[in-house]
């Protein structure tokens, strides 16, 4: 089944458009958990790597059954070397076995020769001896667009070789964005709408029964005019939103995402879900001890804001 | 000392402005290397990665006292999961240990928290506990400006404080590279000029005593013309440039990266050195066994060939 056919499909179990974020910060695991791994592994990369995957298994634990995927963030596991890329591979592996979706937010991106090989790390098989084998267990990466088609072209068809999907990085959530994405082109157009043209052309081919394509957009939820501009642009893309949460993204600016279907966005929150238990908004219902419990009551508190605001939408409300 | 000037001291030493890119392909190691590390290891990632630690350090032991630096595509060694990147964390140590500077060819761009933990995990020092360390031993690593300011400044940070470098995607060596980089923006200019103006601004800062930045930039070989160009425009930047030998780049072009001071560009070559043994030049000479030794042939005549260039060049013969 094309990836974001089975994307939608788990959106609508769920009934919520809502990705978390694994980006685990040391610094902000629980005490609890980091005591635990230190005492058993040290302080050394084994210890860090085994409390991040113990903070991220209980906080699946308890979001699990309520949202359709998870977006780890790879390079808060690059900071632990090859310990830190082995609690991404758990992390993954953790998540299939509860049923969800992995987006692994790689944001690679390289010439042909080495974007085949990126490709084949993290959806397609690579080869030892007459072994071939995936090594992680992921359904969509996010992709840069800078160096242009040849560096897409891999992915595009591991996509369809072995059903997954990509993110192509379109409008970033982030202050200085426009730095290069809204230089304005010559003919009128800004550079992002430009990569948005791309991404229609470069997805065409792999367009799912639900009508979108296995090769989605990622548009910021910090930028609401863009995001108008850009659905109408993607077209069959499914565009993932960051920046809601902690980053200043409101449920009034993603819904700008979607379609009319209700369908076509996916909103990403990571700190805002799993350090919940330190936010204003939780700090005083939960303790440390409990903040898998604080990650649930922030993700059905954003699974019900949305799907409000969703349906203010689809009544032609805003 | 400023990491630019290391690189240039070691140029200098050597009298050589080769970088070689130890991009490993399992399918082109030697058969008699791989043998000895699947009879230990088995045909598993551990068995990969023991075969690519071992022909990366017979390579480093025949060609590293002619070169400044390597450059390892980290794509190669992601692969090979967790193993791939311990065969990373060896092969930068090994070359440290003979004496050389490492680019980790990375191409990492992120939002702003997110460039911060990948210059930590690269450049910077990760803490864990109250131990803080540094996880590679990697003086430069190539990033993508596509997100901007802020994606760039912690790598800057990172540049100030522990005497590093980075090296910014400006135009790349692929064919279709010119699909986004060589969008004409409104007033006249490429957005790769555009972008070789921001490299120019965020390295200002951070100038050796030989007059270049620490901040560089990234032209390939293939693009000859580009290259004039963006050497008038880039000013401080020291340039990487990828693209020499098998894709086609050649020295006549890649002088035009250098200044007049017989400074200012590091080439590399990746697969015609690595896989010299292989190459219609070296093969009938070298059989596979002696790999390391058609490898350092061809690392000496690059050196010569563009050794000879740029002697043409300083005496204004081009």
């Amino acid at each position: 089944m094309n990836a974001i056919d089975k994307l939608i499909e788990k959106i609508k179990q769920k009934n919520n458009p809502t990705v978390v974020g694994l980006d685990p910060r040391l610094d902000k695991i629980p005490e609890f958990i980091k005591k635990d791994s230190f005492a058993k592994f040290g302080t050394t990369e084994k210890g860090a790597a085994e409390a991040i995957i113990q903070f991220n298994k209980k906080i699946l634990d308890s979001v699990a059954e309520y949202i359709p995927a998870i977006k780890p963030q790879i390079a808060f596991y690059e900071i632990f070397g090859e310990e830190g890329i082995r609690a991404f591979r758990e992390t993954c592996n953790y998540a299939k076995e509860k049923d969800l979706l992995v987006i692994g937010d790689i944001k690679r991106g390289d010439i042909d020769s080495t974007a085949e090989a990126y490709s084949t790390a993290y959806l397609g098989k690579r080869k030892i001896g007459y072994k071939e084998e995936s090594i992680f267990d992921i359904d969509f990466v996010t992709v840069n667009p800078y160096l242009g088609t040849d560096s897409i072209r891999p992915f595009v068809e591991d996509c369809h070789k072995y059903d997954k999907g990509i993110f192509i990085l379109v409008k970033t959530s982030n202050k200085s964005s426009g730095d290069i994405q809204d230089i304005l082109a010559f003919g009128g157009k800004f550079l992002y709408e430009h990569v948005a043209e791309m991404v229609t052309k470069w997805g065409k081919d792999i367009v799912g029964q639900n009508g979108y394509s296995a090769v989605g957009a990622v548009v910021g939820a910090t930028y609401p005019e863009q995001i108008s501009a850009l659905r109408t642009i993607l077209k069959q893309a499914y565009i993932l939103v960051p920046g809601y949460g902690a980053q200043g993204g409101r449920a009034a600016d993603v819904v700008k995402a979607f379609k009319n279907d209700g369908l076509g966005a996916i909103i990403n929150a990571s700190r805002s879900i799993t350090f919940a238990y330190q936010s204003d908004k939780w700090k005083t219902m939960y303790s440390e001890d409990r903040f898998d419990i604080a990650a649930r009551a922030e993700v059905i508190r954003m699974r019900d804001e949305l799907n409000k605001e969703l349906a203010r939408k689809m009544a032609g409300r805003v």
